[in-house]
């Protein structure tokens, strides 16, 4: 058994009731929610560094807009300068290994300051991730400067005022120059400035730019990416040519200086273009490597999807932080009883079925998300390498589909679960204190960034309705990692009936798992039913893709993720340490009912249950569960929680003296007991003759 | 016709489109919804004042959390000069016009700044109705100081650290000294100190303090209001022997200095305990005019049902901002569409989907509320008056069990709302400058204070239990008010069966009550069998309660809830203007449909419906209203929106021009195109060579 010691004790205090009941030992269940390690040692060593750096200690009251930004950026330079990743990681270790490196470092970031974790996402490794996967050579002076020198700090332009999620209609203009053998960058108006990038408000010195590339001779050729200067990096000052503006205020990440800008005719050097998909000659000649330019804005936007991926995963520890909080408020808040006996919040049924959902998804997700990014990472590693990958356009495809509905399901979950946390922690967790609040706020732009939800599950849509339509025309199924094989069986699938009679055989991998298929396999054939009813109205595809989405493909692609987090956590707890599966294995199976419970409608809907027994014995199983997980929950948050440090939550301490730390943190608030600075202000008034 | 020219027309643009196709005049139903052209009068000239007034001018930066507080008291001073309420007013009009006009100047400054509104709500008004409800003449002294003179200003000092729902175990003491004929309160530790106190963190001069009287024999005569000097109104200096303390930043409304207290033996005078119910001798002898001290605590809680009206009104108005702001966005922002021809986001079913059924519940809950409001009023005029009212504490009783359950359906629904408002906005939605954010975190402590909306609703469900389980016994329903009346014919209600073919027998006002009205009887079926069933193996009344909320109780208060806000809102509809009815009727009808959806579980669960065209009945009937509301929708949120003023968004004014006025803000932001002022901080970094 590896040594944990690297992981501090808990304290011992009031939490220790519900602590001493777990069947397992919870730094064997972090470990193993943590996947490696060495990985896990590294998230520690970081979390200690920074906790005795004063520059990263919290701010009892949030400091100016203004103020958020220069600690993000200090707070960056400074974590650049620990070279937490260090130079013997970057040399021995494989492409896969150090990536998942770079991914722990912005995740034990993220949970402590989410600006920061973004700048560094955005501004270092989004940009010379797309300086390796679309430029060449001549770009490799930037990626120096950039992922090893940490001398310039980038951004990524792409949406536009007007424009967000269709890419295609963006406007801002490249048009090549021969004479001076430059690009022309140009913003029309307004509504074509690009908006909402990260760093280009305050920070920045280049920019990764999307825009129209057009020859001399008035071809558009699509979006293409080129790296433009914008401000001097000794001055900070912006160039000339270019009106570059901070957006303001947002309702969180206000640490990002997010910013705008207009391109007056700017001139950048021909070799900015990234060359990789197709390039312009000297002369003004476009020399593509594909023939289909969306083919090329495709593969420019396929980065994203590890973008997303880091979005999961800080969607992983924002949950795991917001239930500690709750959890461990739920076990030593005590309302109500058996006459003056006062009793935890914990023990209530409610409270639970409230809660311990959201700790199942926690570890559900972070379960699927961790294989599932070794399996990505693997594809990407071989593919970069040269070695084959069999069918990997169609496996590209397939990662992207469950990508497409994976962020938008991890997304919102979190955000519901931030917002039910809050409220589950009653008045004290509308304290900035009890910092619900802000990991709300800050996790909250992920359901509209980087692919809207709404927008992008529709993409998982397409393609699942591609394969249904392909196995309904007598083909197979293009799945090569196997998420949807299952679709050749639609039919036997279709005839399966519930038919439990007792909640145990509900409270199963087999239960689960077979009624997902259903619900997958009828929602196709909704979903696929009504476009064609729509398309043989005379409706055009896309009129008719609008009129499936509520009540059938929107719910088909959450079905679909779902069941992508349940099977791939299936294999993996597997593989576990046994001391762990029975925990594991009720977490799995509150997760399954719980979800399940949302689609009780299309089940009785379509036939796969009738009578009152299905819902009742699905909701009699997801209450049980909630019982048995009850002298668990308190040890499974303590594995998904950060330190207290991190934490950062006057609830959810890990020593349980929940109202000796109200106290403190009351009493120490800076200028708690003074008399306001402004009374003489309002005391208006004639004096009063009480 | 009532001449409303003094509410100003809107201005012509972008969105005539959707208003030329509306089949009624906004302003009309404006009137409609305000419900007396008096107080829409009145509402317009106060934010028309407010505008001109400097001090009310909005804060493109959010200031400090103590420059909030300073600027709402500053505020709230200011109003209170205005004098909105006229002395004619307060004169001429009735108890009940009286308390209308009041509730109005509340809701016109709540959309302003919640935090002024709140401020005003506890530190006069709660105050003032308390000292009339629960003290004698002894106590006109303080009316006059604060309702009169506004020469101090209270709170409201109930909820301690350690006791929120559970009123009946706080700790906080009162205990008479008959040698100094004074009351000693006393705090026993911090976890009795009182908290959530807004006003007493910086401000208030006195508090309705609510502690356990205890006489010199040592009894505990339960809870009491008292009257406590707080602060020295000329000086704002805390008197000795309290430790007053602000509890620091909240999630929002931090204009509200929220404070937490500490007596340390101090004493007030006997005269300052409020004696309607119960006094204390000189001697130190109790003498109640009821015998059973809950009464008490009763009789003095109940004055929260006016502030938990209050918290409706000022959600009506929430949830009204919120979806004008998403709706005027909607028909203006395009994306995607047939090849390159955009669509505004308002035509996609989806988008519809999201947003329609919260504009339909705005209207509902605004007319609802209207009505309840009057009601309401109109008992408590009469009981103040000594007019016999029939049955008059079942009427409270009734009046209780509905605002206990309308409270939690309306906070709930227009949270949701505002977060699902922010996210159709997309990215431009997360700006502070769409207001999205401020409406929903000075909106979101709703949901958990005057009440904790999961406890409060137990409230409902037990009188809904008690008056099932009545009829039972063959014994009579107690509801004067005639909201549950249709329990006596429940054996017949629970053999209606769903039997519609066709979509437009669900969209009408049968089809939804019949279908409420069973729903109610299945689960108070459900919630009592489960009781009874648990009380059977052993349980205690209060653990048997417990396990019956999950899926039953909680799933029936809501119900009553949304059947309660439809039936009050057809007697309504019914007295409006023939022009309006179509588009009300097709709210209504859209409201009933779209919350039966989340009900159709226990529609097939117990039998209502079997079979698919149950379910895809009334989905279809959600999709076709949405459809035919889409040329209404932007005038019926021009009727529901303050002015542009009031709402102050980016994205929403009313004259459509989302870009322009996105390019206003953007380059108007203080120090938008300035550089950071600390950029000498962070070019760290040697000099790049690019």
């Amino acid at each position: 058994m590896e040594d944990l010691s690297f992981v501090p004790d808990l304290p011992s205090g009031p939490l220790d009731v519900y602590r001493n009941t777990a069947s397992f030992d919870w730094k064997r269940l972090k470990l193993a929610l943590e996947g490696d390690i060495e990985l896990l040692k590294l998230k520690y060593r970081i979390w200690h560094a920074l906790e005795r750096d004063p520059l990263f200690a919290h701010n009892p009251v949030t400091p100016s807009v203004e103020e958020q930004k220069r600690i993000a950026q200090k707070q960056l330079k400074r974590i650049l300068e620990y070279k937490f990743q260090t130079k013997q990681m970057i040399i021995e270790s494989s492409y896969s290994a150090r990536t998942r490196t770079v991914m722990t470092i912005n995740e034990a970031i993220q949970s402590l300051n989410p600006s920061v974790s973004v700048k560094g996402a955005i501004g270092i490794y989004l940009f010379s991730n797309a300086l390796l996967s679309l430029g060449t050579e001549r770009h490799l002076k930037f990626y120096e400067a950039s992922n090893v020198n940490k001398e310039i700090l980038s951004s990524f332009a792409l949406t536009e005022i007007a424009h967000g999620s269709d890419a295609r209609l963006m406007r801002t203009t490249a048009t090549y120059d021969p004479a001076q053998k430059q690009f022309v960058i140009h913003t029309p108006d307004f509504e074509a400035a690009k908006c909402w990038v990260g760093n280009l408000g305050r920070t920045c010195t280049h920019t990764m730019l999307f825009a129209q590339l057009i020859t001399p001779d008035g071809t558009n050729h699509g979006l293409h990416g080129f790296v433009v200067p914008i401000r001097d990096p000794l001055t900070l000052e912006t160039y000339p040519g270019l009106i570059v503006g901070d957006m303001g205020e947002k309702i969180g990440v206000n640490g990002i200086d997010n910013g705008f800008i207009m391109f007056n005719q700017y001139r950048i050097p021909r070799e900015n273009l990234l060359n990789r998909t197709a390039d312009v000659t000297e002369d003004g000649v476009y020399e593509s490597s594909f023939s289909d330019p969306s083919k090329i804005l495709g593969a420019a936007l396929e980065n994203l999807s590890a973008g997303r991926i880091g979005i999961m995963q800080e969607s992983c520890h924002s949950i795991s932080s917001a239930v500690a909080i709750a959890i461990r408020y739920a076990a030593t808040r005590k309302q109500f009883g058996e006459k003056d006996k006062e009793i935890p919040l914990i023990e209530y049924p409610l409270h639970q079925w409230r809660l311990f959902g959201y700790v199942a998804a926690a570890v559900v997700f972070r379960v699927y998300i961790d294989s599932f990014t070794r399996l990505y990472l693997n594809i990407v590693e071989k593919s970069n390498a040269g070695i084959k990958v069999d069918h990997l356009s169609e496996a590209v495809a397939e990662v992207h589909a469950m990508v497409s509905c994976s962020k938008p399901l991890i997304t919102w979950c979190t955000l519901h679960a931030a917002q039910q946390c809050r409220e589950a922690c009653g008045g004290h967790g509308y304290l900035k204190a009890a910092n619900l609040g802000e990991i709300r706020s800050n996790h909250e732009p992920t359901v509209t960034y980087e692919g809207d939800n709404t927008v992008l599950s529709q993409q998982t849509g397409n393609w699942l309705l591609r394969q249904y339509e392909s196995v309904l025309s007598g083909n197979g199924v293009d799945s090569p990692l196997g998420t949807l094989t299952f679709l050749k069986d639609h039919k036997d699938i279709m005839r399966t009936k519930f038919s439990c009679t007792e909640t145990e055989e509900l409270k199963t991998r087999k239960f689960i798992i077979t009624t997902y298929k259903w619900l997958i396999c009828y929602l196709l054939k909704q979903t696929h039913d009504k476009l064609d009813s729509e398309l043989s109205k005379g409706l055009t595809r896309f009129e008719a893709r609008t009129k499936t989405q509520v009540y059938k493909c929107k719910t088909l692609t959450r079905a679909y993720a779902e069941y992508l987090s349940l099977v791939f956590c299936i294999e993996s707890i597997d593989k576990k340490e046994d001391s762990l599966k029975p925990v594991l294995n009720k977490l799995f199976n509150l997760y399954g009912l719980w979800s399940l419970d949302s689609h009780l409608v299309e089940l009785y809907q379509g036939g796969y249950g009738n009578g009152e027994a299905l819902a009742r014995l699905l909701r009699d199983g997801v209450m049980e569960l909630c019982g048995e997980l009850k002298g668990e929950i308190v040890s499974v948050v303590d594995a998904l929680a950060p330190t207290d440090f991190v934490l950062n939550s006057v609830l959810g301490r890990s020593d349980g003296n929940l109202y000796q730390n109200l106290q403190k943190t009351f009493f120490n608030h800076p200028g708690a007991f003074e008399r306001a600075a402004w009374w003489r202000e309002v005391v208006n008034i004639p004096p009063s003759k009480l």
